[in-house]
């Protein structure tokens, strides 16, 4: 063909000098002592402090009650919206009314590492969000809509977020779209990147360096590892899904000794692609969105939003006064859940290879059907008077779980720029094989790992609980 | 924990007798004498017969224009509707309105296939589509949306449909949901499917086994192997991509020979995600739908739509009289390109291995922003008076590519179940490297085919042009 120049450089296909994997295993197993760290998070407490009070929806400074659209509205046309979502009947099904959240926009969460010491390091920053129930929490490098990065709000420019720009500056570990809850979001996802630099990188004021090894011991701490770092975090290509026995993994304390991480899958990978393609067709539901004053089980009063059965959770409205944060005061709209949710992976061995039970959930804000989800994810408050053959399947048996088999328990947040006091208990328990009910399906790490690294597979429950299991298989030091 | 009964039997690994690749593989490479083939062809364009004509749109029976929606839609409510589409303004981009369909079912295309002989064999399915120029194609063994299958248009049982339902009849070889095109359709995506069964099945009328390699060889023929069987067969797990050289795959005459199928790739797989990451998230643009009359360049005249310019496409009402199709006569609104599309894929070695050039591509109907499409996918008729400048990158050179460099020509249809006398010319050139401009990289054939696993990453055009690219790999015979 008639393309000049005829003949051109070929470039080198690119190589790397170590592969991630190796290098995230390594500092996964690197876990230096805390003591630095602890002072630093005091301190930070001592200097950032966000005071946010409860203020009636219809009194919220620079956001309105649209009559056009029923839909809650900041009167910039920005940041995110309250909507009404009607879901369609089908088949048995009367479908259901609630209200969402609309953010269209897609955000950055980002982790920057850099090897310090010869040991990847990660860029953490302790962050106060008006809705965290302790103050500071430990966040990703960079957690930015994009209002944020462009200025919309009048905020100061946003540290680091060079690297996450401009290709030149860093080597990408990780860069997915992954979901937010599809129950509280409407089609939002977040730009999930992990990139490493080598450039000299200021540690900023609020920010500070931890191994991979040191973020899994945190997360053990209550409400301290915040859930866009549990998020991003679960995309990473730690590698641990390919050790074949427990030595390759420096696997150790976490779990009994008899479990390795990688090996032989029960369900080949087409079968599991296969599986999640035969629950999107089946639960594709047709969602609308409508005005808030169209949901008939959701009534305004007291100056804010809920359920009639007292159930689920409000939409709320607060005033935020941050000390150390870009700007000083707004109002904003938030979720408030009524009761702490559980979220629990049972994990067991199939020929000695580790397996963790998944299932198939459709949720309405998801923008393909279903994703995977933890063994259980619910609100056990909601079915606390019910038999057991109408609570969600596994709920008693890991409320229940002898002490002995639960390897990961700790109560973790939602995110607190929109979750007022929301979080879940996280579980991780060990058991015997059990048969998979339809819907469910037994996973080894090296499938989820694999699916991790794609858009519409973890759902955002399911990556934080993930992200709480990995942290065992690297547990030594 | 109290999970009785304490130790269950746990099942072996799913084990499969040989990988379906091989299998594939070697079907692939045998072509038997397509004589046989040629002569069933003859008798069912002799038996089966579709008859359309060109009616006014607001003459369909059954079909209204709603005047509360602004939609053109059938009574029952089902099957699809046609739409207006409006795309949100963004920067010095002022937004676009055009029609599209909107059929928010997802159906599926599958192939069946049967070892015979110890070769695995395609069921494919002769069949008249009202828009096929040709009267009959060749196309999957199922071809169904979901209101043919439950028998919403009244038809009679889909042949075949339950080796696609039923797991217990299959072993799966490929099951993705995949997008249509998102020019013309909001949203849309089709079940792609592939199941082996080795239950003894009858074969129909107007149905007929090939292997592979001889389905590879009728891509050649004009408008014979019909868009859906062209999307399907992108999706199989081919493992062409994984042969390291020319003799491990059975490469051939397709190709020249100093081009291996597989091998190193230029852009690690981290890398080609992020880019498509990237992608996503810098032209997300959101779209709306509106009422027909409300797009400003489209106007209703002479009993179609049609674009004021006169280019771009028609929306067309047809009456359809069938013979030999499950419901005798049926009138529908159909898409008529204004001109034969051009879908060109620009092939060349780097290091000795194979690449393919990809451009990102976004659609307004697509799902999840953009995806993967030719290196040209273009209406050529559009840009004819254009200077080069301003032309589509790579159209005046594979336009103008010489006779020696073209590796696969031929025209092919778009699904006739919904356009009309549409298609495109189907284009794969070899060519020297040529540096990567914005929005285009350089992929292996291993890469596009672990990409095909998923949804969101190829579009119909870039399946539609990698199966013809196939077609050469493994040419011999």
């Amino acid at each position: 063909m008639s393309m000049p120049p005829a003949t051109l450089p070929v470039p080198a296909p690119a190589a790397r000098s170590r592969p991630a994997a190796a290098r995230l295993a390594e500092s996964a197993r690197t876990v230096p002592a805390m003591a630095g760290f602890e002072q630093t998070l005091e301190e930070a407490r001592l200097r950032v402090r966000t005071l946010t009070e409860t203020v009636p929806l219809d009194r919220l400074d620079r956001w309105h009650y649209d009559e056009g659209t029923g839909f809650i509205a900041h009167e910039s046309g920005r940041f995110f919206s309250v909507e009404g979502l009607q879901t369609e009947a089908q088949g048995p099904s009367a479908g259901w009314g609630q209200p969402i959240l609309n953010q269209p926009e897609t955000g950055i969460l980002g982790f920057l590492v850099k090897e310090i010491d010869g040991i990847l390091h990660f860029l953490a920053q302790l962050k106060a969000e008006p809705g965290n129930r302790n103050g500071l929490q430990l966040s990703p490098t960079v957690q930015a809509t994009r209002s944020n990065y462009t200025g919309i709000h009048g905020g100061r420019r946003v540290p680091y977020l060079e690297f996450f720009q401009d290709p030149e500056r860093r080597e990408v570990i990780a860069d997915v779209r992954q979901s937010e809850q599809g129950t509280w979001f409407l089609r939002k996802r977040n730009r999930n990147m992990v990139v490493e630099t080598t450039e000299p990188v200021g540690t900023r004021d609020g920010f500070v360096w931890l191994t991979l090894g040191q973020l899994h011991r945190l997360l053990a701490t209550e409400d301290l590892v915040n859930m866009d770092a549990r998020s991003v975090l679960a995309c990473l290509p730690l590698g641990d899904g390919a050790a074949s026995s427990p030595g390759d993994a420096g696997f150790t304390a976490g779990l009994t000794r008899s479990l390795a991480p990688g090996g032989p899958a029960l369900h080949p990978p087409t079968d599991v692609l296969s599986w999640i393609t035969e629950a999107r067709t089946q639960c594709e539901t047709r969602v609308r969105t409508v005005p808030l004053h169209a949901l008939a089980d959701w009534e305004f009063t007291e100056g804010r939003i809920s359920h009639r059965s007292g159930r689920h959770f409000d939409v709320i409205g607060v005033r935020v006064r941050a000390r150390g944060r870009e700007v000083a005061e707004w109002c904003q709209p938030m979720i408030r859940a009524r009761a702490e949710g559980l979220l629990a992976l049972l994990v067991t061995q199939v020929h000695g290879v580790l397996h963790v039970l998944m299932q198939v959930r459709a949720e309405p804000g998801l923008v393909d059907a279903v994703e995977l989800a933890p063994t259980v994810q619910c609100t056990p408050d909601d079915f606390a008077r019910l038999p057991p053959e109408e609570q969600p399947l596994f709920l008693g048996p890991v409320q229940n779980a002898r002490a002995g088999d639960i390897r990961f328990d700790t109560a973790l947040s939602d995110e607190g720029g929109r979750f007022h006091h929301t979080g879940s208990r996280h579980l991780v328990v060990e058991t015997d094989w059990l048969p998979e009910p339809p819907g469910f399906r037994w996973l080894t790490l090296g499938q989820l790992e694999e699916l991790a690294q794609h858009s519409h597979y973890l759902n955002m429950q399911a990556r934080s609980a993930l992200t709480c299991l990995r942290s065992l298989i690297f547990a030594g030091s």
